[in-house]
């Protein structure tokens, strides 16, 4: 078999779940790996037997065996990798948020358009067998039109203000910080399913810790150590936000986001109400659908493929009962991309559907970022036109 | 034992449910009922064993062993009958909404204050024992500052256009339909627990059935019959809201609303999330409050008295595992204003806390539905000072 | 309105929670109670505003307003009373069990059939909703033939050796505690639903602390002061106990039965194996129905009148979302043992189908628990012919 | 970095999740696959890109390059299969059952006890955090000593007569099924978490379906096609199995086994009540841990590496409520198996304790198999000594 050649830029917990996930796809093979310094690239190719390593990105993007690229920098660094893949003319497949704004995220997906790869972002709750089934009963009118959706993501990995990580300095992270990490991800898993877009926001966002207090020394995502000395940070981005929503075709509706809600670890949950049934799922019960009804019993539907549509059947790999995960969606998202990838290369993409989020979703969901800033700021609703 | 004397205005739901639950109450005897016919008011004091049936709520008000009275009405009757009572000097227990809007509710809430009677709002969700809880542990601080709160009210009895009832029609329900039924309760509920006053709002409301197709003949509340001949019905009140509230003290939040969430019955929840922990509430389970932590793990709080604070455990009634629900809340409100009317008929008030919503509450609210009406007309946050 | 004129004797948890139960029914009238003296019935008397008090149950039970009479006194009264009862020719509501031993619930049972009064058993947990519904869906077939049965009614309130109370004695509980309290109540929850008999047992009982360490003071039920001077006592019932079961026409099963679970409060649940489909409830969350389907999403039926069969929604009084528990089931049983006893009055009995546990019922139930304890001591199976 | 090198023995359901959990871990490589056919085994090899494939096992044990054998057989082939593997002084990881019978399981035992190799046996169930986590709890003491369990597996894979499997077949399968393939995994989980073998046991089995009807035609385990032509074919091994069980040191319980539950899928689940406090876990809902207590609120343990024990924390290989599922736990497995296999190729074996099953705890499951068969012939209690 011929395998697809891959290089991964980036070491840190998206790098290494993505290696990780990508070893279980047949017909593709991590080749290289770029980190901020060979030392570093050279510990992670020797962990996950990756033949080559390299300390500067242009080198993996410029090695003529790389086809596809990953790119899992942190989020100051993915416009002008991605620009630079683009300009290589190689696949692409970018960590969100494209860009640390609209204006780069515009030129980027002028870029892709041109460009002979396949790009694409990696939005991956779409990939969850139970998303994709009602995205198509959606689609399918099973339910007829939807009139609501209602939902949020909430996390507690940031509740304390002893909690400190690069995701809070604007710098590398951007202007927004919880709508943009995991705002981003519900916004784009309910267009998603409900096949429609964002239009119109308005945005109440906080700060809940507008200082924190960062340790003085070096530190890594996780430590937490409390008799460390520290130094006052100022806080600008949000820690929670909340954004009413009106989608084309007339839906309302409402999310949330919050890193200080404790004992909520990666809560993204959604409910469309639509004409005859509500729709309910919950990222962190994966393997369940609640499909409310008024005149019959709610249904729970699992992720069963017997019970599941064709395209989302074909996401499901274990039996009912055997429930996957996180990972497994990952791997989904892979299965996906890779196929368009295998398709650009053999020349047969016409004849199949993607579901994975294009440079165009991915600029969209900057832009609607921009926007939910700008409501927040200026107190009016803004449309994404 | 020298029972309290109380009379009802109403034969609808909200009345049967109420008197169904006083005559679980040891200190207190319903001695009259009226409703717009002396045969309506007749019919019910035979099914429930009251002495005497009036065809006008004067006869009742003005009745001297009427000591309290229970206004169980459509809504466009709330404030003349609230207003005779008040000036009456009785004890008044009224339904939700106080009145059809802020200017009659600001006047009874004037007549109220100078009222030789206690008088009270029926805001039930008040008296869940677990709700109890949650309200003293805020109150004392236990999980620290609360910084969030989101959540909302959904049902699914207005899912289909064909539905119709007198809550649709503006001039006995008042100019808001979602948020005004059940958008109050939730507030009510949130405000209770918090021990703080919303203070701003934003509003996105939605008329999802803008046409209803009601039958042509007198339709009691529950008729379903589908070949009724119908005719087409203007709707100008909201089936569903979103709003965005900042109460006192920097809480931010937001409630959804809807009425039209097939599946969902009766869906009252909200989640705190406060320095330490986060409390979840959903009114369909409500024997049991979620407490999130991110240090230890998370905390399923029962109904049981030996669990629960002082306050709280006063309204558990039956042992844990036993559960209670609606009806028993409602007791528990019914418990604490007749706990409130003894007091004040024997002079004891001052050494007791009351949890029931006051008139003053009541208002408050009315005038919080006049500021999300406002903000979704003029797109604007308002404040309600 | 003509009330049944009622007498409770007995003025425990069981007396309270029937006296209050009561009070919520049109049609019946408490004149009486009886206590183990005169002064203890006076209280009750006042509390619950019952005209007639007794020291002796003999004088209840001669006293000529009584139409209907609880017994709601400790097991070892039981028979007793029951007997004075039947044979004074009034209507009898008896607590289970019947009595101490099968012997006793025999002659009992005789004495019931020959009575001109009707005669029941507080099995309370027919009584729910959604346990009428899973009773008529089995019976109409919807699901095909049971094949299995599994389940148990798990506690805590005597987990610590340090508990302790009447129902240890087995002089005045009987010889099986938590078979004979708890274990009764599931098999003739699922008899009830299955409408089988079960026809033969295998038992394994443990008694987990077989000394408990009695406070030495006289002791009310929920005592739990740790500072008290203790006793040793040796406990001979079992504190735990798992039973194979085999019902009539096939069906097999088990349960397990533990008053020593911590965080299990009042936990009776069971699931059934049918042809077409597993029907699951429990007790702890009895609004809801669990309906398992191979070839179908699983469905969620809650307790909304508009969803259940008529003889099931008969059985809910508030809509769907408000939700009736514990109480509600016992006013259930009233409302059907009531109906009854209307019925015996009037002579209109043949018209109705009463869903309350009879005296045989309660009498098969005694030699279950004889059965049981049997098998356990034999290691047999054992007949119940 | 030199990679273990491992040969896969079988292409089936369990063959085929094994090669890509396989591929997770970073120091193993399969090197060949054998098949029953060359072509079948090649088939896979291409698939899975597999270097070596043989038509015969033999030829596989006797490559000098595999160090590590998966057997992944159906139930019948085990024996030959571990026997030749283990003379041959490989490492072996065994599907489970470990043969078709106890004698031949000891045979094997004996063998495995001098063989040079590593071997182990497939009990997955084992390697989930909270798994880990209640076993270390229990071990530590932490909530005192286990008095009872109680649980079972539920599935509905062969709920209707015209499901049909090799496994239905005797010859094939051995003389239990839903004991064997389903029951030994809820035996080897809850004798792993409570650290206790089971002693002593009493079972009731059940054939729901004494005659099925198997399609004429070659069956692939899940064609369902309903219009096949269809021969009766009479099974004599259980669909349903509830088995009273005795453990070390007095911990009595029960378990249910089922493959007739409609809509439980894989319903692996106990509850183990304990002196302080009680522990449940569904397999079905991996990533939570419920932990029951009296005094306090019940706990909700989330799999989350910051609150688990360090040996629990070790299984988790993403953050909180970034869900792991089925095949992450069959992938500890494999970590800990290779752990140990690494060790004992660099004679650092002592250091360190694995977690999976070895040949004694799969033969004691076999004689518990064995046991249980018996008991229900002879209606008897059985030890296993």
């Amino acid at each position: 078999m011929n395998k697809v050649k891959a290089g991964m830029i980036g070491t840190g917990f998206s790098a290494t779940s993505q290696l990780e996930q990508l070893r279980r796809l047949n017909h593709v093979e991590v080749v290289a790996i770029a980190a901020s310094s060979k030392e570093k690239a050279l510990e992670k190719a020797n962990q996950f037997g990756i033949r080559k390593a390299y300390g500067d990105y242009n080198e993996l993007i410029n090695d003529p065996e790389v086809e596809v690229i990953h790119n899992c920098t942190p989020n100051h660094l993915h416009f002008p990798i991605n620009k630079a893949v683009l300009l290589a003319g190689k696949h692409l497949l970018s960590e969100k948020p494209l860009a640390m704004n609209s204006d780069e995220s515009a030129e980027l997906n002028e870029l892709a358009k041109k460009s002979s790869g396949v790009s694409g972002v990696c939005f991956n709750y779409r990939h969850y067998p139970l998303v994709a089934q009602a995205r198509e009963a959606v689609a399918g009118g099973e339910y007829g039109k939807p009139n609501l959706v209602y939902g949020g993501y909430v996390q507690d990995w940031l509740l304390y203000d002893t909690d400190y990580n690069w995701r809070l300095n604007p710098e590398h992270n951007g202007a927004s910080r919880a709508i943009a990490d995991i705002g981003s991800h519900w916004c784009d898993t309910v267009q998603h399913v409900l096949g429609k877009k964002i239009v119109e926001v308005f945005a109440d966002l906080k700060t809940v810790h507008p200082v924190r207090r960062k340790p003085k020394d070096h530190l890594t995502t996780f430590s937490t150590s409390k008799e460390a000395e520290r130094v006052d940070v100022k806080i600008t981005t949000e820690d929670y936000g909340s954004v009413l929503v009106h989608f084309e075709d007339g839906v309302h509706g409402v999310f949330t986001v919050s890193q200080v809600s404790a004992g909520r670890k990666n809560r993204l949950y959604f409910e469309i109400a639509a004409e005859k049934a509500t729709l309910a799922w919950d990222q962190e019960e994966p393997n369940r659908l609640w499909i409310g009804q008024r005149d019959e019993p709610n249904r729970e539907l699992v992720r069963d493929a017997s019970l599941l549509s064709p395209q989302a059947a074909k996401l499901v790999h274990y039996p009912g009962g055997h429930q996957e995960g996180w990972p497994d969606g990952l791997k989904n998202l892979f299965l996906d991309f890779y196929g368009a990838v295998m398709r650009r290369k053999t020349g047969t993409e016409q004849e199949t559907v993607s579901s994975f989020a294009t440079f165009d979703d991915g600029h969209r969901i900057m832009r609607l970022i921009d926007a939910i800033l700008e409501s927040h700021r200026a107190k009016k609703w803004i449309q994404i036109y």
